[in-house]
């Protein structure tokens, strides 16, 4: 099988070949038990990353965002987050279904909620209402087009939760995409939260699993409701050994991906009936197609033809993800040429 | 204790003597056994009233829609609703907490969801997506003024859900005074959803309770459900007995509440410094008191001391609900009166 | 129609003259605002009678427990309750539809749970634990024959409970036959609780509702949870005040109801071919006819002849309930005699 | 570090040398698309064995019982299962804080439930009961000491379960050790269920995961579920391609593991002071050891000390498990004689 240029998400990673060779070497134990040495080691070296007290290893970003809601949050309360944010959006609705307690969705402007926003929508003491119990942030955001919220705003928000006494969680699945798009370490973004989970499997290019930190306390109830989601496993170390690889070697090079996704989205931009919706803080470049004469499945199945994978995020919405796997020459020699072909095919350009 | 003039709402109507003496002499069984012939003759009228092939009495409104959703839905599902709901902003995330299931909320317009949001809102086939379980629909909108959402309306939202398979569920807690107002029969409204719940303890005046109606298979799971809530009641007919008065007397009647409603609205509105928000469609005026010079607080107090009472719906913004115990004398020699006294002792007129 | 004499329980019993009277002429106010005279005076005299800070009026005994479990527990904890209780087999699995807990249960000895079982069921400290969130005691036990838990048990489990900072919680459903047969307060069985539901509705007559008793706090939490359910009414005196008249007149008469039952459970025991099987501390009597050469539904059907109704309990079991609307006569003149007749036209006696 | 002869659970496996190779060179894709080809090889393979249609990989078994309560159940239903079961015991209270249901406890023979017992749980219609969704039976069962459930007797229930309509889950986590003892396929066990669990990381021997069978409809609706507890993985081959080791390899070895187990039973069984308290049908051992004069604490450390791992399952109750890197001359060369060293020490033997 000839391995399609995958664009679709950064999810699709194949480990590296010392990653894997970190799994074959692996010392493991039983994780259910506390004992399997990588997984101890990828929580702590996660823990002081994000300058938390601690940290757990979890199977997907989707569980450790379920968790925090879980730990956080009481049945009847409510949830304020950004309108297109995974939680709310791709996650089964499960805050609702395991954690009992109903989204508020705001609107926000490239991701971020704006804080006079969060504030009003924050609740009073009546018997009406639900109680807030949890603030969650996405950073960077997803279908906002990989969008860096910014430091600032983090701080404000977090300032007002701590002001009426509301946790706020950072869904970061793709927080080193943030942190080396602003310059930042990750703990300057998770210091503006009590809890943030991010995810091993996109752009750091691990096989699978995110991570979950937080209080001391926070992960030993985290650790409980692990086990009752069914996320706790035995010799994880097969996967947390070439995680630990993920979080030593990949996180710089995240920069390159950011790099190559501006490239490819200047050159797409300059071609007729094409239009890149989203200002490119990193590795995700959102394309409007609708001008181009062909619809969204045109373009899907065209590419693929031509050894290319893209994903449809809206109607006449395409999105380009670029990652580990993607290469400068892949973006020149083969995505850019391809998408000119389908163009003057079409009578455009 | 000299009673005040009580805008605060139509919840607050004292049973009148035709209904304590309908209570006082009412046969009664244990309904829990099915045996109540006034709670079963309620549930008859009611459903007859609405075209449905069976109803439920229960305690509040609140318990029919969280029936409702517990009915329709399964956990992990969505439920598409005007962002100003109710069931939303008023039940304490009962619908997350209780059926486990998340809203999703459209703006809409004078409380009526514009069909092509909800048609946008609902969900594909994804293992991401929640399934669309239920829309939900208010009329008339509390927070849109007692706004009537037109049968039209309703139609096209009715039509989409079946085309969808999705279940529609009417919270028509003001049913009746959407029905009075729009000069058609409840059924009209009822025809075009799947069930409805709407309340005999607000404009038709009995001391409490609620009705669901829908179809017997529906009734039959409702009933189960309202044993969990603890809704089952005994000799409940000391409560249906006045609620069937409330149904024979107190609907036509509602047509005098709406004709004192826009009779005030209008006196308001002239009045400097106060603006009614809403077009006055039932028994619901929305004042926006922001430029009078007085707070909601300094309103609230100031009115009690005059032997009014009223509610505050938001910031700058007073609600008057006009009802059975309200007459057009309260509002000429005592309210009108009053408000101007306020205003001028402030400065203004 | 003529009047059935209905020992199926005592649950059926009508309001008195006092009663609906005293709903006649309540002065009422909207609950949901705090407003009711009737009900204010109701949870506070309940809450002094049973020694506890704060009480809340609730449509059912069902409701009540319900929100017990809500407002002690967490999801994924455990309640410790007798195996035949009320909360595990006849409310709908609703502790953990809707407050997510697991009932972990103890074979009691005619209803009191041995402190030891108790003990040994507590979960310690493990990750594949739930924790154990409350225990639950009924008093008296419905299916233990209407049988008083002494004092002296009810107060070694609190004790226990509280060395493991467990709260306990009483279904007191019948809480004033257990205080009325033992010579004690109610408050010494509520004394030995955090929390307690007792019915309005069952001996004490009331045409429905039941009373949920605990710390200021609690109640606070409790009366959000009440909203979620939709037990939150609005004049809801009307069933107050002939609750109040039950509290006040009712209590110290369910002596009445005991002596009558002893009396019947002797008659029934002296027959050939019926054998009573509990100790009858109360007004429940359970009969085996299992010996009798009919089947529980020719008893039901054959004393419904005769103007009786009776329920089964189980295969070859009926109960008999004693009440406020059950006479001596009644009982002499025949229920006795109906018995006498069907046990001789079957051969027996 | 000295490896220490680990007895304490079959979940202690470390992979083998071929299933790291599995693992280095595993051809993998996105498993949320369904891309992983070694997952979806293992998914076939397993569904194959057990003669379903379709299977799940989930990440443990505690996520494979949840996920079948889920799906086969509503909330506020009720699971009938063995009083001493995984389900009951050690899933946190899963299934009432996930899928909303109540746990109906059997206490079986040797861990298998009466089918007369199993049937008088089974709930009738009545407005207070909660509806049977699911009866769970664990083969092997774990507390009963890895006891073999008859196919005779899941063949009983199975029928019953069938004519109540009530679906049939089969917690097989470790299934495969009931088939080779039993001399019979998995799948003779699987066909008398609707959905069985079973684990690959157990006596099986891979690193994680379990396997959801059952039918294609039923792992559509698993799948989903699986995405909301988060079990949904990217690259999951890396544990995939292991597990397909273990099941094509790890079979029929499971009687090596049998026929130690028994001889180290017949050993210890005749030491003076410990009493073999299960017939060792499979690979699992409780061993009474209130008779030696040691608390289980004196033995967990003492055996610690002499390079040996045990675990308590309960006051005076160890529990001994063999499994795959459990060899003979461990237990004949460093087990055996530790013990009597203990015992002898002890002033025993």
């Amino acid at each position: 099988m000839i391995s399609l240029i995958d664009l679709r998400s950064d999810t699709v990673t194949k480990p590296t070949d010392v990653m894997r060779r970190a799994a074959f070497e692996a010392e493991v134990g039983d994780d259910v038990y506390g004992e399997d040495p990588n997984v101890n080691a990828l929580e702590q070296e996660a823990a002081h990353m994000l300058g938390k007290e601690d940290a757990l290893f979890v199977t997907s970003g989707t569980q450790g965002n379920q968790i925090a809601a879980l730990v956080h949050c009481q049945p009847g309360q409510e949830v304020i987050l950004e309108a297109d944010s995974h939680i709310f959006l791709y996650e089964g609705a499960g805050i609702s279904a395991l954690a009992g307690v109903q989204p508020r969705t705001i609107k926000g402007e490239r991701g971020a909620m704006n804080p006079s926003d969060v504030e009003a929508a924050i609740r009073g003491d009546d018997i009406h209402f639900p109680e807030t119990g949890m603030i969650a942030i996405e950073n960077t955001h997803n279908k906002a087009g990989g969008a860096v919220v910014p430091l600032s705003n983090m701080w404000t928000i977090h300032q007002l939760a701590k002001a009426y006494d509301i946790k706020v969680h950072l869904d970061g699945a793709r927080l080193f995409n943030a942190a080396v798009a602003a310059g930042e370490p990750v703990s300057a973004f998770a210091g503006y939260t009590d809890t943030v989970q991010f995810c091993l499997s996109k752009g750091l290019g691990a096989p699978a699993g995110s991570i979950i930190a937080g209080s001391a306390d926070f992960i030993k109830q985290a650790r409980k409701w692990r086990k009752r989601l069914g996320g706790g496993m035995r010799q994880a170390g097969i996967l947390a050994a070439p995680a630990r690889v993920a979080l030593r070697d990949h996180v710089t090079r995240l920069a390159d991906d950011h790099r190559l996704a501006r490239q490819l989205a200047t050159g797409l931009d300059q071609m007729t009936g094409l239009s890149v919706t989203n200002q490119v803080d990193t590795n995700i470049i959102m394309v409007d197609v609708s001008e181009s004469g062909l619809s969204n499945e045109d373009w899907i199945n065209g590419l693929k033809e031509r050894g290319i994978q893209v994903g449809a995020m809206g109607p006449g919405v395409l999105r380009f993800v670029t990652h580990l796997d993607i290469h400068e020459d892949d973006i020149e020699l083969t995505v850019v040429p391809a998408i000119r072909q389908l163009l003057s095919a079409n009578g455009g350009l």
